[in-house]
């Protein structure tokens, strides 16, 4: 039982055997194979964008601050949640790339537009003293699994837009979120007014894959030297390509995700029947959950593998209520979600 | 007939069967997995180097600017051949990541102990005012595929170590040059006085996977972290670690660069029957052979890719002698270079 | 009336008079002048420090920046008050030049021991994904013209090493700070626990010119090496020298301290007297005075320079309190400030 | 007798004057100072450029390498001479600013446009993999002395032109170039094709200022704000106006120019006189002279200041030539001069 992250789960299987197939006989390297082809013809056309530009790269981490650099500049300050990935979990990458610092908008998870609006009127006060506003980057599903809904994405472009400023989204769980919205990938991006997405393969079923799709072409050669110089253009890029062709083809990305989110959502039932609280309210594929220390441990001495938040096993109070992150992927059973529950 | 590169060609089965095996189940991620610690054992044995740290990369560039950023300081430059891979094919990676500069050894493919020596001499004559000396940077096989002899490796690194400089060997083919040589790892790298080593597995049958092998492990966590922060740090690294491991096992590395080398001796034998000359020697699996127009003509006309070095196929002499790149790597099949002879 | 800003005031005399005198014959370039031993001698002798490595810049920000660079490493953040000047007015060039990113400690002008504890705990929580903890920049006189204690700053120092962490003092005002603390500049800076201090001169009467210096003098060629990289390092270097030769002549630095948080503090009685509140008690040379919007609009058309701190003289509502802020530098007269409170 | 650099000798009295006259009463700070709407308009004046943006900075290295910066992008190569002062002389800089790496053009201290054109075509023939094509940087006078005429100047730009590449003339004795050819500014810069002109100052007189001029205004706001962040930008910023606005007043900068190429021509004509041959042919205000090591011993015994190039003083052979640099600026007296050639 394995709920420690999305990124812990196997490869879908209908993954590996693109890559068998992928695997016959010579293609040209850097990113001119036929499986790119397929694959920026499907991301417009799923997008609705026949003009975007479609790259891809091996991690999300890459997509973010390669996204991030083209969209600014060396004295600019990026706008995001406090707890984003990219503030969080990238060790100095968006600012390497992008030789930007970060503003972070102050809330929880989630920016509201009314603060995002307050840090960037906060910036650009001192004309060339303080760093100049830049993109505002939306993580979408948020890092404790909250999902902007279509509204709050458009408001919060809206405000980005006011002052001119290019909008980007972090979508490691793009599709988890996509599923929980029930919409159009053109209506969570570009439509609400995003202009650059990192789209996550990894954390739904492939190896490394993260597509970065810019609605936008004007800046696509930008990306393709900042990807090279970044060290993250594949020579044999087909196997990427593959990954990727393999995951649009037959809705593979939209059943996993439904998967996951419904393994999710069976897992959050239980939880709440068993009468555990959340730390936040489980939208897609993460779950944040107050349980008491007992608790914690009977599901680690069975083995139980997640995240205990901010908190640890040790203490003396049995009763004590300690916050956990439980993360499903498309591999789980519903066996091994009862199994769980039954342990509680 | 495929020779444009070994980039090419297709990952080996044995590659394919290993990433399907480590599909199941749950692991860590970010390099903490099970296969990583055979991976790592196996390399440490492979080189004689208990102690080296080791990690794996999914880009040769990735490999080799990570290392020579770990190796220099900002304010100092790197020591290479002016053809050198980290030189005219890494879009300014190796400068992005170390924020050093590259001093170009004059002279061919091959650096020699006296350039290299007048080189260094050359820089630091100025005080603080100009570049301090940094690491020599070594290719094996080198972009025209030559390989350094032991004894030649030998006298440059002791070169760098009179002035107290470390020395990272860019081995993209190290195998194939290891094989060509017919050494130990360990002879062509630490006991020859090389400090790290970009040990490549792309071009020679891995999908994407290169070591970067410390044997003074004293950096080993700035290379961790600067890993993370250029975004190489791969969640699913599993499936590093199992081409990797692939590779390791039952001697793949050397039975497929062996296979390449082989190919490319056979090719060169055919050639110079035909009568073509040699721009380089071929001492690996890349040969860069002189022909005539009407030759390059045919071959292209029948479908043979491989490239024109500095020059094309227009032109009305044809009898021109042209210079070409045939690569090869451990897939092709012997009848294909009878078919390629055939058509000269 | 000039209270906007203490770099807008004039080089005191003594100054011009120095740089005079060193205006005669030739004088080795680069540092290498004999007025540089002078005032490495004196700052040595004046903080008890004989063998700190001491260096001149010409601004505040390439104090800041290049001394926090040699602190830190391109991995780390660098822990500061929100209102640090490195946060806010340096438009990213702690980062630029650091490559690490600045962690905010929550709070006001000055940094607390427990929060900024709290902040450092904070980081290196999630190994190698999240910025690794780096140098401690506390700013003394604070952007908001606070004067930590002593015991303040020994407090924080010993947080910092706790976890081994180095202390940088932006001390753009420092002579200001000392005079108020009237304790030496050792017991300001190295015995309290600080690594480095930019030692700031232009704000106190020199036309450009700030001291770093390094307690540990282990990483006095690097920073070298960084200053001359960052294209601060002068040719004509006497006259940096010259400044500071002045300065430290005849106590002329303290004298000017002394002025100017004389200035300050009779202002800020007349200001008391005349009914004002304190956003921040004055402590050294700089007022944030809340006056009613007529009496701004009075000051104003008297032909008085200041800052309006976040508001302005548009509204209606002429009783509504604007806070302002008035800096003193040693050149004002008392008479100015007579006036100015006859305004009131 | 100082010939060892123009770095090394003093201030002209005219620009000590203009600072005490600049020293009066309070000044806006960061550049808004009335003396620099003087020079802007004088600069635009001289330089036949009503819309050229203007900015000044204190060290050349810093004009070059905020020049540059702002002219290139990080992927691309910027062109110069082996032995200019942003390859030799500014520890990485350059590089550390733009991102960009150097190619040096095969050549002596002048690059010819053939070599250029071949330098050029030789990048962006790989696609992304190699760094792309950026400005063209020109040193006038070269650091060897020589100065480019007008003719050899407009050829290099249209070499540039042809390319789309900007061209950047590194101008640090700028003026004494503009004396030995008796033309124009325009005529030396933009009319010849140069986009961007580090106007130097320091090494003619003033105490340390360079302006940037950038013909085309387009990139003024990005260049402010890489002087901001490079940490360039003087809090009392009217010191370097008063410098610039004496330098440009009643012509000193000219007047000073022709006394150092007077000076220089005056010595150059002894020492031909006396037999010495010169490595480069004098036209500016330095020498580079080939005396044999006895009379170098001699002029060294009478404590003349000079470098060595690339030899010492040891050595047993007393008629063997060495090769010595020899600078003049406009303090030097005749009889200086005379008596230096006495000793010969």
């Amino acid at each position: 039982m394995h709920f420690a992250s999305d990124n812990s789960g196997p490869v879908h299987p209908e993954v590996l055997a693109v890559l068998a197939e992928a695997n016959e006989g010579y293609q040209m390297a850097y990113g001119a194979d036929t499986l790119m082809d397929e694959v920026r013809d499907r991301i417009r056309d799923i997008f609705e964008a026949p003009e975007a530009a479609v790259y891809l790269v091996a991690t999300g981490t890459a997509a973010n601050a390669l996204a991030l650099a083209t969209l600014s500049q060396p004295w600019e300050t990026i706008f995001c949640a406090p707890m984003a990935h990219i503030q969080e979990d990238e060790c100095n990458a968006p600012e390497f790339y992008s030789g930007a610092k970060l503003t972070l908008v102050p809330g929880g998870d989630k920016m509201a537009p009314e603060a995002l609006r307050q840090a960037i009127e906060n910036e650009e006060t001192r004309g060339v003293h303080g760093p100049q506003r830049g993109p505002v980057s939306i993580t979408q599903v948020t890092e404790r699994g909250s999902v902007y809904s279509l509204q709050e994405l458009r408001a919060l472009c809206a405000v980005a837009k006011e002052f001119d400023l290019p909008v980007h989204l972090d979508g490691a769980r793009f599709t988890n979120a996509l599923v929980a919205l029930n919409c159009s990938p053109a209506e969570m991006t570009w439509k609400a007014g995003v202009d650059v997405v990192s789209f996550g393969g990894t954390k739904n079923g492939l190896m490394g894959v993260e597509a970065v799709i810019l609605f936008d072409a004007q800046k696509a050669l930008e990306f393709e030297l900042r990807r090279k110089r970044g060290a993250h253009l594949f020579s044999k890029h087909r196997y990427l390509s593959a990954q990727m062709a393999a995951y649009l083809r037959d809705d593979l990305w939209l059943r996993s995700a439904r998967q996951a989110n419904d393994n999710c959502a069976r897992l959050a039932d239980g939880l709440r029947a068993a009468g555990a609280s959340f730390a936040h309210e489980p939208q897609a594929n993460m779950i944040f959950a107050n349980l008491p220390r007992k608790q914690h441990r009977r599901l680690h001495d069975a083995g139980v593998a997640y995240h205990l938040w901010g908190s640890n096993l040790e203490g003396s109070d049995e009763d004590e209520l300690l916050t956990c992150r439980l993360v499903c992927d498309w591999s789980i059973k519903p066996e091994e979600i009862d199994r769980f529950l039954a342990l509680l």
